[in-house]
């Protein structure tokens, strides 16, 4: 499993991306960990609000590079977007070379590693400073065998209608409000930003497949000592590609309830446009009968995210769905959590 | 995907373990594929009939070194074995050695790869001897769509009750016996087993998870113009560690029927003792209803296993599922296999 430093000064880069949704993982950062980020590396919004692009940040400088950043004593370099295809944009690698340079950790989800990276190998070795690959599969595998369902904590599994649809958000927003009432909460990460913002996890989907489930099941056994385990989904049960990635997390975790997350009005899958998402109901059966054959779970709760879709839209397909499923639903990111909170808290 | 040149003189290195279960992958290579090999490699066993160590093997010589086999001419060593640990056993090394100094391809399914290893890599570059790992996974990967259900052939899916039941030895059982009944049928290999009998493949278990039905997928695909397609299934839908695998190989495959393959007698996980393995019905309809959520499928028929077991036990157990069921049970490697072929063409 990755365990990164507890890093408490951390620069996010985004060169010349800031925004929700072009630095997604940079937002993720700043409204999940941002009172560990000192700074924000992009010379194209260097010196504005970072507010401006990101409401919810807090107020941290936006530095042309890291040279200018130095005073925060920053200690890691965080890589804030997610790009097609993989790779680190050429314009970020200078303030990569600049932070390992001056002996500054670098943190990356990207697909093609940097620790395959000549130069960054070098100007790490040279000053000490750390890189980490959160997409590198820890090695060796496990292969699972439900120890999962030992753990002595609740646990909870966000899935999905489909991928990209707020697995993630909804399990941090769960935690905030478990946390905020007092609850041991903590969450299991399975996916490069999760990791980068609780600080450790495995990335499932980046594993050989055959032990996939195990990653899944060594997370879970290593947050197994607390009151609400929430553990973050991946992929969706009837996605055409991702199916089985979905299944070895479900079946590697073991949870006690599950939370549907949909997409309000979504009915086709983002990445295969052709193909029908099922119906929830159907989703929700499906979830659960996969479930039982190890440790049988419910779909407790469905959370809502609304991005995008006009909000009396939004209203009215959340009054739909609560009607058809009989379950509370909610969208994550308001007070409403709560009701997501209590829902698999019983 | 691997394509191996079309060898029709491969020599078998087993070297110490021949046997029907000391050295499986050699018993399946002269049971599905005898026509194409020339001899065994084994000093321990040299000189002896193979017929007797193997039934139905052709009666090839078993050589004591590469050197002695010289005289058939050999194109090919194929490694006769899967070893605990997934590692050369030492003393096969010499073996390897002689065969790529000798301009001899040499065809491996180990999980550690003889091109990682600089002896050999060494020895094949200088005399254009060619290297194939089979479990190395083709890149880049395919993330699968469903594309599956556009091929033209009948698509017919191997599902087990269990790992390690018989799911490859009823696929090719299946082929020979619609072949010889004038059928166009062909085979989707995707074990490292398979691979080397049919001379094509994708080890789908050794993809990285995102990857793992695409390569299923891809697979189905190459073999699509045909009238019967037999793909060969991994795993098991209940199983705690490799369920995901199995689902992906259901939804990138997208059969139009599947066999479920069970061990006559066994209630529990081969590699998690603890672990029941759930009544057959159960899992037949966790796999119908799996199938389901992208293209419909029935277990149509059921392949038993009946390995060392008493016959009268398997005759009754082969009984009581086919009332239970109700769909024709038969062991593949008799020729009530026909009433496999007939249930699957329908």
């Amino acid at each position: 499993m990755h365990v990164l430093p507890p890093y408490e000064r951390i620069l996010v880069l985004t060169e010349g991306h800031l925004g929700v949704f072009s630095s997604k993982t940079a937002a993720c950062l700043l409204r999940y960990r941002g009172q560990d980020v000192v700074g924000v590396i992009d010379s194209v919004a260097a010196g504005t609000d970072v507010r401006t692009a990101i409401s919810w940040a807090p107020p941290v400088p936006v530095f042309a590079n890291v040279a200018a950043a130095t005073g925060s004593q920053p200690q890691a370099l965080f890589i804030g977007i997610a790009p097609v295809g993989g790779a680190l944009p050429p314009q970020m690698r200078q303030h990569v070379r600049d932070a390992l340079q001056a002996g500054i950790d670098v943190v990356s989800g990207l697909h093609a590693y940097l620790s395959d990276d000549e130069e960054f190998v070098k100007a790490a070795r040279q000053s000490g400073a750390r890189l980490f690959d959160l997409r590198r599969p820890p090695t060796p595998g496990v292969i699972a065998g439900g120890r999962a369902r030992g753990t002595r904590c609740r646990r909870v599994l966000t899935v999905g209608t489909d991928g990209n649809v707020g697995k993630m958000v909804t399990a941090f927003e769960l935690k905030r409000a478990a946390q905020q009432r007092g609850l041991d909460a903590r969450l299991a990460a399975t996916g490069q930003t999760g990791i980068m913002i609780e600080g450790c996890g495995i990335v499932v989907d980046a594993m050989v497949a055959d032990f996939a489930a195990g990653a899944a099941e060594q997370v879970v056994l290593d947050i197994g000592d607390c009151e609400l385990g929430i553990i973050e989904g991946q992929g969706s049960i009837a996605h055409p590609g991702y199916s089985g990635v979905t299944l070895a997390l479900l079946h590697g975790a073991c949870p006690d309830a599950m939370i549907l997350v949909h997409h309000a009005g979504r009915t086709r899958y983002k990445a295969e446009p052709h193909d029908p998402i099922p119906p929830l109901g159907r989703l929700c059966a499906a979830y659960e009968q996969a479930a039982s054959l190890l440790h049988p779970a419910r779909v407790v709760a469905v959370a809502i995210n609304g991005f995008d879709v006009e909000e009396r839209l939004v209203q009215a397909e959340m009054r739909r769905i609560e009607r058809e499923l009989k379950v509370p639903v909610a969208d994550p990111i308001t007070p409403d959590v709560q009701r997501l909170l209590a829902a698999v808290a019983e």
